[in-house]
């Protein structure tokens, strides 16, 4: 195998596949990259069996050269060490060359590095999946919808499928739902053309997230295609590929209330600002729990007490508040996450009792839910 | 107490004095914040009795008013929740009063901390040091000394008096030194006027680090006071005092080689990148060693290897080889630190043989010197 290529090139597709690569795999080649040369470009794949990344580099890509001397082959390299020693490689072009003794070299300038491989043959053969039925989304709203839902999944393995998020595919409508069961997040949105449909889908949330991290955001297409068990997402350039969770997804429509008692219009950023205070001094006990009272039909009191350190207590300004009086505790921590998800400056927040679950929606009615359970504080 | 004042300067000297507290003090008290109110200005203070730190905001500045309605007093304050508070309340004025039970009030727009306070009676006397005797220097100058020194203190408690930084005042000559005992770092700078001389004085390299951290990069005067046990440095606006370390400082003057066998100039910032590259293979390792070999009068070749990972090798121009050939292993760690510490575009490294400490100066015969001890490789 040899190849010569552009070094901000291959840390851009090393910085991608090293997102999947752990340290803890019990399958050790799994802590290696492959790296395989074809006359049409180079892939590079990182994986720790839960999600495999590969990323290609087109060996031309609209009439630009990228890779230049290609000899085809393929080599799995320690990812310990393969980032830094191209990052900090003197010179812009770099010349990757790897023998029959599964030595590969690196050179770039005067330097030259020679490192072990291993056999890209043992490293394990990634599940191909069928990509016929599939769908196409811009990737920035992808990466909204995980921003917006994802925060929500559990991180307790107690019920491992609420560490997932749900997706469901239904009549061209795509609606992620995510809850650790004190809390929930939903969004829907349309989507044009699906040829597929699915019912329940639960992505390990870790997946989703890792995904995020290395998607550009911008409205360029990708692709979303589900088998049993495996989801890949696919870009110009790159193959995300995750297992799905296995079990049932609890039925979370039920949550909902239908109803609301109170009822008010608040301004998302002093919502988010002045709770974040008041959650200042419970920063120590595990709920960190606000108390939120109405004060007549326009002001909303924010308080919070720490019995050895203080009280703290503002009062925020909304549009009319409908219905009843209400005090409500909550945790400010899932507060503070739902009103960050939901990125519009005004929302909308419907109350059905002290103890019962309460809504924030964008003003904007916008399909985004989120819906925090209050804390008992008697 | 009572006073109003802008929350960005308040922030900025809280900032300041948290540098000298620590959650692990034997004495409660320190775990927080002193707040004292003179009509004349404010002063904060920190301390975990081995540094303490004052910072003052006068009540007026150079015609601008800082603070308002002065009503004198003092307080302690938890020093955990402080500095958070006041960065995030809602607007740039804040109003701080406490009554006679301790408590302490901050106002903010609408917003309302009411936080328990504790008697500052009971916070430690700080020393006070006669302040007669002293020196100046530029603040940037200081901080120069510090950086180019400090690191080069032993980490290890087994032999204390090396987790300082030796200073010395001799005949208006300022003198820095460092050693953990496998390298040293030191530097001379001139000093105008000093109405004091100190021929040997310790400084935990932990204060020098904090004191830099707090140090503005200017070049205004910093004034340094030296008692039996305690050290001041003054600004403006700040006293930053930390207790010396008692025992014998080494004498280093002798681990200075007096003549050179090997000898080359070369380009600081080539020769740091080509350490950093071959340090890469080995940083497993806890010495990270590279060996560095001369190839004729031009060249230096630098290699690492580590058995399992692989080699590296680079060979890089240097200006004419003095004297013997040479063959030297040492600490990647050590020298990379070293050539940093120069901040001059060339340096000259000088060998008297492969077993014995080299010497790193700056090309300009600018008094900064480091030493490195090699290791051995076989």
């Amino acid at each position: 195998m040899k190849f010569i290529i552009q070094r901000d090139q291959l840390i851009a597709s090393i910085q991608d596949v090293m997102k999947a690569i752990s340290t803890r795999t019990v399958i050790p080649i799994l802590t290696g990259v492959k790296i395989e040369a074809k006359q049409h470009g180079i892939t590079l794949t990182g994986s720790d069996s839960d999600i495999s990344i590969e990323s290609y580099i087109p060996a031309e890509d609209d009439g630009n050269v990228n890779i230049e001397q290609i000899q085809e082959g393929s080599i799995v390299l320690q990812a310990k060490y393969f980032p830094d020693i191209i990052r900090k490689l003197p010179e812009k072009i770099v010349e990757i060359e790897s023998d029959e003794h599964l030595k590969l070299t690196i050179r770039s300038g005067k330097a030259e590095f020679n490192l072990n491989g291993q056999d890209a043959e043992e490293y394990p053969q990634l599940p191909t999946l069928q990509t016929d039925d599939s769908f196409e989304m811009p990737t920035d709203l992808l990466k909204n919808l995980i921003k917006q839902t994802g925060f929500a999944v559990s991180t307790m393995e107690t019920r491992p499928i609420l560490t997932g998020v749900h997706m469901n595919l239904k009549d061209n409508i795509l609606k992620f739902t995510a809850t650790d069961s004190h809390r929930l997040a939903s969004r829907e949105i349309p989507v044009k053309d699906a040829n597929i449909q699915f019912p329940s889908v639960v992505v390990p949330g870790k997946s989703l997230n890792e995904l995020n991290k290395i998607l550009d955001d911008n409205d360029a297409p990708i692709e979303v295609s589900v088998t049993n068990n495996q989801i890949l997402f696919r870009t110009k350039h790159l193959n995300f590929m995750s297992r799905l969770l296995d079990g049932n997804y609890p039925e979370t429509s039920r949550l909902i209330p239908e109803q609301s008692k109170t009822a008010f219009h608040v301004k998302t950023k002093e919502l988010l600002n002045t709770i974040d205070r008041a959650s200042l001094l419970a920063k120590e006990e595990r709920n960190n729990v606000v108390r939120m009272t109405t004060q007549g039909d326009k002001l909303v009191e924010i308080t919070s007490n720490s019995p050895e350190v203080g009280t703290v207590s503002e009062e925020i300004t909304v549009q009319s508040i409908e219905g009843e009086a209400l005090t409500i505790s909550f945790s400010s921590k899932y507060m503070i996450d739902a009103l960050k998800a939901i990125e519009y400056e005004e929302v909308k927040i419907e109350f059905t009792g002290a103890m019962r679950p309460f809504i924030i929606r964008p003003a904007n009615e916008d399909p985004i839910l989120q819906l925090i359970l209050p804390v008992r504080t008697y």
